[in-house]
């Protein structure tokens, strides 16, 4: 067994910015002191999900990385020797905006950016993201840290299996999905159930495809057009959902991971290795 | 709506092949009679599965295609009017082996071959293939028809998220898979589940990852060390289990698809538009 112990913070978010950060650095805190060592938040944590509206005010929002909400989040994860998974709505020093994962490791020192690849613009008055972010222009990532190699991706990334794939080429243990998703408030109820279904299915797809655990971490709340489904979940290397969290609640979720269990799946089932088409 | 009726045929093989043809053709007819249009058997319907051994004698059992077993069912394809979806043990004419599938027409005529790209070794004494099969030498393939253009895969393909893509990508509608896959007589029940749900899982997320409808069809029965789990089901564009069959009985199911649905899901989820990896 090589156990690595995971913490999910499930929220809802405030309007300010500064009470969403302490939300979060709360919330991190009493992971750790229960074992928790790669904590991961849900996408664009500071703020409510702004992309059901194209507001030109809103990219004020924006800042770098590292910057203010970086470094606070660097001091949390040395203190409590944490790997943390953060999604900003990242302004880069040559002014591209993209939205982004900031990767800390347990030192507190920043081990790299993702920026999101696939940005949803459908349906367009609820994840306009196309109107705030560029595609990002650097591919899948993963990153070797003390407790794992994690691929972070962000939401929308979820539904290609290409991102999955690449990112367990490349040697990637856990995936992680900051998300922000919802039911869209409209009579629709049959949709909905599938759309909240799907949503677990793809995702659990990608644990079984490439024998790797995968995780989702999104929010929960109304906000504008859209109820946040939260179902904050994690699947092992069968797809098998070893905890989920509720649709409704703000949840801070640990579950422990056995990594060899990979291997041992890979020995029956070796995918990545006879899959006849590379995408690298 | 675009309606196409879609008829699946789960069987227990006989020793004799003359058995197994036989009761296909009986199916294929019911099913047509019931109004199905696309029928689909299982995975090398003529014997029992003879991959768990490896036995120079078992070649014998291989034909080419067109070859006795294709011209039956050409005929009974022109009769029905139905497209048939026809799993063989394949030897050409270079006497190359494969594992195929020959795509009949409704004017009874023969459409084209597939050859297996992913052939599984593993575990040695369930699924040997590479000792009867080569390697599917021509790449993934979708075969325009008066019900629909239909993508033919087989088994072990059916975990490779690539084939999916690359037939959803040149215009499939439908993906289908015929199966020969079971449960390993021994103590694992764990394991036995978490593949059986795994199964259903990652096909369902080819529905999902490409808006697309997939079927498998598979063999119930125990054959040597293996409990064939039958469970022939089909998923539409949103994963959604339309049909499922036991895991015991043999069961001809007919399923009207609604081939609208494709473009509909589309418009709010373009994932084929979107993705950031090219990969046919």
């Amino acid at each position: 067994m090589t156990l690595v112990r995971l913490g999910l913070v499930q929220m809802k978010m405030d309007q300010a910015p500064q009470k969403n950060l302490q939300k979060a650095l709360k919330s991190i805190q009493e992971l750790a002191k229960k074992g928790a060592q790669i904590i991961v938040l849900p996408e664009l944590f500071l703020s409510p999900y702004f992309c059901q509206e194209k507001n030109p005010k809103t990219f004020e929002l924006a800042e770098t990385i590292p910057g203010p909400t970086t470094e606070a989040l660097m001091k949390v994860a040395g203190e409590t020797k944490t790997v943390l998974v953060v999604s900003l709505f990242e302004k880069t020093v040559q002014k591209k905006y993209f939205n982004s994962i900031a990767m800390i490791g347990p030192d507190g020192k920043l081990l790299g950016t993702y920026h999101k690849m696939h940005i949803p613009s459908l349906p367009p008055d609820l994840y306009a993201e196309n109107y705030y972010f560029e595609k990002g222009d650097e591919g899948f990532k993963v990153f070797d840290t003390p407790y794992g190699r994690i691929a972070p991706m962000i939401c929308y990334d979820q539904w290609f299996p290409e991102g999955a794939r690449v990112a367990a080429a490349k040697g990637a243990q856990i995936l992680v999905y900051p998300t922000a998703i919802g039911w869209p408030l409209m009579d629709r109820a049959e949709l909905n159930t599938a759309e909240h279904d799907a949503w677990q299915i793809i995702q659990r797809s990608h644990s079984i495809a490439n024998n790797v655990f995968v995780t989702a971490v999104n929010r929960i709340g109304i906000e504008g057009n859209l109820n946040f489904w939260g179902t904050s979940f994690i699947s092992d290397p069968y797809g098998r959902v070893l905890a989920k969290a509720s649709t409704d609640r703000e949840e801070n979720i640990i579950v422990p991971l056995d990594l060899s269990v990979i291997d041992s799946m890979r020995a029956e089932w070796p995918f990545l290795d006879e899959r006849r088409i590379r995408i690298e």
